[in-house]
């Protein structure tokens, strides 16, 4: 095992303002191109981390500090970011997931205390029985896959233009 | 086709910023992690964007500009950057990428007239003919597979960790 709650929060903490520098000003064609029906544009990628900010991670947390596993915690819903038609500007979505950050980090360090709270035991509806340091690992490489689904789109623009360069291009390998 | 200069542009002048941002300080752990023998890690993927600005894009550039397809280009050797040990820390690499970056992005500004050289063609060793367009959309898409690449790379140490959730965690399932 390699988790580390310090460390686990190094990442958490730089995610925001990572993806405010390198989506801030981009032209709209990066930010509203997807791959096909059905999949995400990065502005969409960007509602659906603000959404695990505000009814995934903390309320879970939550949840299993004060019910441990007797009672699973409500589903979330993936998807539900993509039922609001999204008038705001990919800046004002950055700021929010900055904001929101910000503060359930500052709840988590509250919260947990590594040296306690690591091992106590949730129940999730799909998987059963889950453990507080599975669901901040899982956090952290839940930032991770959706840059790497947020790079991923945009390479996928390019996927023609590169050429016969496509060959040394992992990233236009992998599918969505 | 999708590539357009001004659009290529904001993504390579994004890209080292967004690094340094995303990986200063980070502890030793994230950076030095790799996905087993042969594969590299954070800092080793930095090294090897570094020798790409030195020995590949610009030069090769050039080449075409000066010699049409008339002479191939040299092989770039893409891990030539594992040769050195470096002693560097996170901080120097990335100043010394975010520094050639915008050298070389003030160049292609000066040397690239997209109305006039995107067409324009030059040899690869490998593929042969190759033109302006696909060797610029090349490199924007190279920044992104590394950066896919860094997420990666950090993911996996957390393999284990996040237990049951590995299956809703799509990074995990791609391969290097």
């Amino acid at each position: 095992m390699n988790f580390n709650m310090e460390e686990a929060i190094e990442v958490l903490e730089r995610t925001p303002q990572t993806l405010e520098y390198f989506l801030s000003g981009l032209s709209d064609p990066w930010l509203q191109y997807n791959e096909g029906e059905g999949s995400w544009s990065v502005s969409e990628v960007i509602d659906h981390l603000i959404e695990g900010e505000k009814n995934n991670w903390i309320p879970r947390l939550e949840m299993i500090l004060q019910e441990g596993e007797s009672k699973p915690f409500p589903p979330f819903d993936r998807y539900s970011h993509l039922n609001k038609e999204s008038e705001r500007s990919i800046e004002q979505q950055l700021l929010e997931f900055k904001t929101i950050r910000i503060q359930n980090t500052t709840k988590l360090k509250e919260l947990i205390k590594p040296e306690l709270h690591l091992e106590w035991t949730g129940s999730h509806p799909a998987f059963g029985v889950v453990k507080v340091r599975e669901l901040l690992s899982t956090w952290v490489v839940h930032d991770l896959t959706h840059i790497a689904q947020i790079v991923r789109v945009m390479s996928e623009r390019y996927r023609a233009d590169v050429g016969p360069w496509k060959e040394y291009l992992g990233i236009l390998k992998t599918t969505k």
